[in-house]
């Protein structure tokens, strides 16, 4: 059994991953951090029966366990010395930040227009998208879990990238999110009373910071319209692509042979589209592509999936069991 | 045009306040305050078209007006004074806190167990329920608006209760109501992520700050019992009682005919029962009552309401009408 | 007082009119008439305290009202007849099919790949749309109520193509309903555990049966994307456009000029965009519209109504209000 | 590997009983059969990826499998023929059925009031309630399995009932059920317009369908008032009994002892009550007892369990497990 600990498990994230680890059969639960829940049990917190106690972070050791996952809140002031502390001590770690997904220290400057926090730790931080990066994970001491609104994008529209096969090198990414996808601390926007019963765009023409590593890893210029969905789960997105004309539907469709051996994302057969029913609860990506004007190249992609699992948690043990040489499928299933 | 002042516009009763009397053709709202948003305006809010400035409350002058509504969280420090000061100036106050629900300082104190915050003003208060104290309440010049979970039980079951109907003293009340009730202040247990496609009980076997009104006007001892449903307004409440044995189902539909002439609380016809749908935004309370055996008296009573309509801001325009002496029914059908 | 039937009472949109037409202080309504439900009351079918008689087709004469709303679903088989022999007798039609909507005979066999069912009746249609078409509807006989998709992009879209402000005849629009745009007869995509807690995207690349009048109003080329939201009530559309390059954001607020005066029809400040909450309920079509990168030309506008009001039968009467002569906004404030 | 086969998997149980046995480590679905959907397969009709074929009833053989499950609606008429053919075969069967709960024919009739379908078959019928039944079950050929509204009040009633504990043999059960609790077939009640965001009660004062077995397990006159939620999946009951004056809450809980090493059923600590998250999508039942007037015996006790899971699906599993001698919890955790 491998021993694992989880920094910031009453976020929703740290939830989910908890609830996913138990049941993972060969990973056990060393430690699990709180701030102001710290002393007290998960079951205190969250409607469970898991009755993990919740410690102080200065009550815990990285140096007692194999790996570790931060899934604290973007900002945390010590995060990069929890990461170093644990890296320096040969302990792996999964951190849920967006502060180390870009691949360099030059590039998080250039898209943050502000100094990186930990430039040292940056140069050991693998892209946690295992259908593209799988081996490097396989080796990897430290991964950045992606975010999980660029995760709707970048799998349908890497292959089309990387085959030449977008015109125009734009897309739009028209996507809709569960409310969970705000987190779980309090404020007016995600307050039942303003958020059921209603939808709404937001950020709309600005750069949401998940627009960096997005573009960076489709190599695309994305028009990205964020939308608030009364669901608590899920990421649906609509995709507008022009496409090289020329190129019959199933040309298009075979580019995504890259995908055939995947356990968790699927291109859907033809005429087919996702829901978010289909992926709730699981690890998987779900999309379809559907010609609207084949002959101009006009093509519409609709992904779904899990914001909390494949967008989150799930696909953070995805790379664990990369990582500690498990099964890639191990408590996912 | 009668010229009213609202306290507290941006809770929401408050906003519904506003909501309302901007349709009543024969009120103006000449100032709304607002504490954090004072400066601002109600669109800067609130979804809505309607632009009503708000005000810090040093900046507005009870004085200016006919009447004002404070409609303040439970507890706000200088209520007390914003009423005293405004009655003083002969202006005519509906207040919509539990401070002087109960009828006299000794019930208070006798109910809360510890000192009234404004004795001084009990006397003057009327408790505010037309269907009830429609007289008082047309000569009153200060009016406690009653709770939105008592109303949809004391309605039912006063008219029982008078008619000495009820075997046992006893009424079992168990209410679902919508997240509105528990207003826009930022809770975790008003999160969308806790509150949406959940149920639950709350406060079960306890002293509920409802209760003591919910007493008082039936003269019955109440087991309450609320709960939390994911919808935002109405209440729904089922409620059991035992009435004398021997008496027919016709002669227990015969005490409501004291309804028989109220323009917003209705029993339905024998066999039918309401749903949250036929109240919510109307200020309609409708009840319809079921005999389960009859023969040794068991009935159980359905009643709905929308709490932020007939439970609060509605009412209190109600209220308003016939203190005004305006047609009781103006603005609200 | 003006004397209405209304054709159709028992679906979501007959419903909502006589709602409506209760609230209006110029009209009575003079019949309702219902298929299966003909012999009942309006409140044994829905949730209200309205108490319309339901009647069945035949039993009812247009001519004894001025003026007929028919709400009956797509390709009733006697619809044109009822028309036809309302028009006769010189009573006014609105009719809530899409049959009539599309201006003539020939376009609507080039769209639609059939025979025209009542070609003798279309001449006299005039598109319900009042902010294009007020005084055609002033004088009209007969009117073709507009779909509640496409209004959502017709009015932001078509001042701007009417500008020759759109650089390449294109606008993507990515529409978000919700359930009951797909009415109140049963099947499974309704059915509440299938419709509940998710969302969908479906006719992705196909054409929707409202795509032509879509086109027609706005001389573009449409890609409609429709979404189905779970919620009740609402349409939000997210409208992606290229202008020509070089014209300021101001110049593009600039054409909007024509709807200053629009009771119904907003365009919301600059940064603003609208909610489904800001619409729900309301006549209210409110838009916003963002530059993305205004040097290159991308826009991206946001409009929101609520299908049910402003996309269909407060729509109806603000036709209905121009065409008896009555002020355009009775009945909808 | 053990085999079964399921009828009927195209409702809501059906599907959620192939999705646990899916996970089920020592268990195959043989078949799975289907009215309408036959010849096709399950994720053409459900959003899954589990690619079961459907088949019509009449092209499987209930002896190729060890253990048959009928998720059949209340009534189909072949049911008993179903059972019978499997049950001569040696083949175990589970059926999900209100026929054979009632134990013996003559219940049935007294009950039903109406002949027995099968009484040839009601004999070997064992009540699938693992809890009160379990060495039953275990040996049993043929479990009735369990309606799931009584369920929520039998486990919490049944110890205080043995125990004599309850003052007047009665209870009031005050129960509330997602919609998925009325299964798949399509009815307004459950069109998404109709349920969503709203609340009602229904039956109430009259005999539900699953009164009898509730009364029969329990011993005691149930007053039951079903309500419908706007959720998906779970009940939760609120339950008022009266119990023996003099009993302390510490000699009530004690009698709660006997669920002490159930994996499924706990007993909530003093002063904890479950929400229905807490059940959701698992086969816990959880409930907490809250002493009201303790003095004079008046307690209320919360219960919630998931409908389709501990109410349906996965109890069947949970018996099926005892039946083909695995470990109870398989498939379950």
């Amino acid at each position: 059994m491998a021993r694992v600990g989880i920094y910031g498990a009453t976020g929703y994230t740290g939830f989910e991953l908890i609830q996913i680890l138990e049941r993972h059969p060969e990973v056990e639960i060393a430690f699990a951090t709180a701030r102001s829940a710290a002393g007290r049990r998960l079951s205190d917190i969250f409607p469970t029966m898991i009755d993990t106690p919740l410690m102080a972070v200065d009550a815990v050791d990285p140096r007692d366990v194999d790996l570790i996952f931060t899934c604290l809140p973007h900002n945390t002031p010590n995060l990069d010395q929890i990461i170093a502390r644990a890296l320096e001590a040969g302990v792996k770690v999964i951190d849920f930040s967006d502060t180390f997904r870009l691949g360099s220290v030059e590039e998080y400057e250039r898209w943050r227009g502000k100094p990186h926090p930990a430039p040292e730790l940056q140069a050991a931080a693998v892209y946690g998208l295992p259908e593209l990066y799988r081996e490097a994970i396989r080796n990897a001491k430290f991964v950045a879990n992606t975010g999980c609104y660029p995760l709707s994008g970048i799998l349908p529209l890497a292959p089309l990238a990387r085959a030449g096969l977008i015109a125009d090198g734009n897309a739009i990414v028209d996507a809709k999110s569960g409310v969970s996808g705000a987190g779980r601390s309090l404020a007016l926007k995600t307050h039942f009373g303003e958020a059921h019963e209603t939808f709404s765009a937001y950020n709309i023409g600005r750069v949401h910071r998940h627009l960096p590593e997005f573009e960076q890893q489709t190599g695309l210029h994305i028009i990205f319209s964020p939308h608030l969905l009364p669901v608590f789960r899920g990421i649906l997105s609509t995709i507008y692509v022009n496409l090289r004309p020329g190129i019959s539907p199933e040309e298009v469709r075979a580019v995504y042979k890259v995908y055939d051996n995947e356990p968790f994302v699927h291109l859907l057969p033809a005429g087919k589209l996702p829901e978010l029913r289909h992926v709730q609860n699981s690890n998987l990506l779900l999309f379809g592509i559907q010609p609207v004007e084949p002959e101009s190249g006009r093509y519409i992609i609709v992904s779904a999936l899990d914001n909390l699992r494949k967008g989150a948690s799930a696909q953070a043990v995805q790379s664990m069991n990369l990582m500690l040489d498990m099964d890639e499928t191990l408590g996912l299933l």
